[in-house]
């Protein structure tokens, strides 16, 4: 309250230190910029001060009218998601440390495949399949947070009401700007069907049905993509018990309690277990 | 010129069509809101009648003062990195098919294993392992664009001045909510050494050596950490032959012309070949 406080008085944005030295800000109070940015530049002063090095100010959508503000402090975009905007600043002299955005998708294709030597097959409404006709195997996106082995069964429920199991990884393709500047991987696996009565999904699925491999491997498209046919010959070598993919096992470690999958090719280890 | 033609006199945004209907603007011109509010409202309207669905405008972080219009109007963001700011806009009545942003970071581990039964081995100055003294195999990021291939040998070299080339993906390991909300892909793969003199990068490597795999698998903090031991064991198996792990092959389709590595169990493939 004296004038020898006055520097304690400005209020500053409330912080969480991260792990690296660093500070994150969410933003929630709508606010001015004759507001926010006296508070914003209060904020950095003390962050400097206190020898923090990376800044995250999370701003969501609705306070858009902040982001210029920030830019203008020397912030600039980290990742975006539909309803908020992280910004970025690294005010320590040394080498910016700041990790790089998420640079894939990822997808899943589903060999679903029964005993009577039969695949799942779907026929799109959307995309570039549509109304061409071709009968494909069910594929889809890796939600947020989502394990690759339980969004393939959930693609496959969703398009064709099939409820399956994981077996594993047959095999998967990295490739590129394929939305922009982005990536993406595709993990083509391999699902045991529990049930076999199909209820296609009206939105994006035209047709589904179970087609002999033989039948679904002689359609003319599949000639013109090295993938499919590549997948085919996978697909015969497993059948024929000549082929190994990778599996799940569950992993943690004493410095995180999260539980993460290790695909591995559990086949070559049994062996050396049995030794 | 005359009044009937008022209309047609109102500037658009420029734009190119996309392949599903939608639009998309690249802003590069400095532009006030006072101006670029009406352009922006008479191209989406412009658009609107044309059918259009799917929005997308890429707004470079210098134009920042247009974020907030694009908001106003309904725009949301879809992704972002350091220097540009991608907004999109649905205006269509039927499902947004929008894709997802990228959900995922990709990283390599290294395990580079000479005819001595040695791995490389480094120890970091920055990160988890900062400071303990513990012996770990290179890992990294892969850059926007790049095979995973190519990354882990260009983080060995980076590293360590070690050339190396590609065997095969070991394993792989998903985990979630490692950044933010963002997940990891960690793709372990194996090398074969092509030189042995180290040189370290002086930046992140405090040091790096060959070390006997006996000797690093016996490291008191690799107890700890499940993936370590499961690596140490597939490792093991693939020494003594009994393990296979994916190994990428290209692929193209009739569809693109972009090269895309597929990665499989060659191993499995070619006992097929020589039925």
């Amino acid at each position: 309250m004296t004038a020898g406080n006055q520097e304690e008085q400005i209020e500053l944005l409330t912080s969480t230190d991260d792990d690296h030295g660093g500070v994150i800000v969410e933003m929630d109070e709508p606010m001015d910029s004759t507001t926010f940015v006296p508070i914003l530049k209060a904020s950095l002063s003390h962050w400097k001060q206190q020898g923090k090095r990376g800044l995250w100010v999370k701003v969501p959508i609705h306070l858009v009218n902040l982001v210029e503000d920030l830019v203008k402090e020397g912030f600039w975009y980290h990742h975006a998601e539909p309803k908020y905007l992280m910004l970025v600043h690294w005010i320590a002299e040394t080498v910016n440390t700041i990790p790089a955005n998420a640079t894939h998708r990822v997808g899943v294709g589903a060999l679903v495949s029964n005993e009577k030597g039969e695949i799942l097959v779907v026929q799109e409404k959307t995309g570039h399949f549509q109304g061409t006709g071709y009968w494909k195997f069910p594929t889809g996106v890796v939600d947020e947070g989502e394990d690759i082995s339980a969004a393939v069964v959930r693609e496959v429920k969703e398009e064709t009401g099939i409820d399956s199991e994981f077996v594993e990884v047959l095999a998967f393709r990295q490739s590129h700007k394929t939305f922009f500047e982005k990536s993406d991987l595709l993990f083509v696996c391999l699902l045991r069907p529990l049930t076999f009565d199909i209820k296609i999904q009206e939105v994006e699925i035209a047709d589904a049905k179970w087609m002999p491999f033989d039948e679904y491997a002689a359609q003319a498209w599949i000639e013109k993509y090295e993938l499919m046919k590549y997948v085919n010959e996978i697909y015969l070598a497993k059948i024929d018990g000549r082929y190994s993919g990778l599996t799940p096992v569950s992993t943690t470690s004493q410095a995180s309690d999260q539980i993460s999958y290790l695909y591995l090719n559990a086949g070559g280890l049994k062996r050396c277990n049995s030794l």
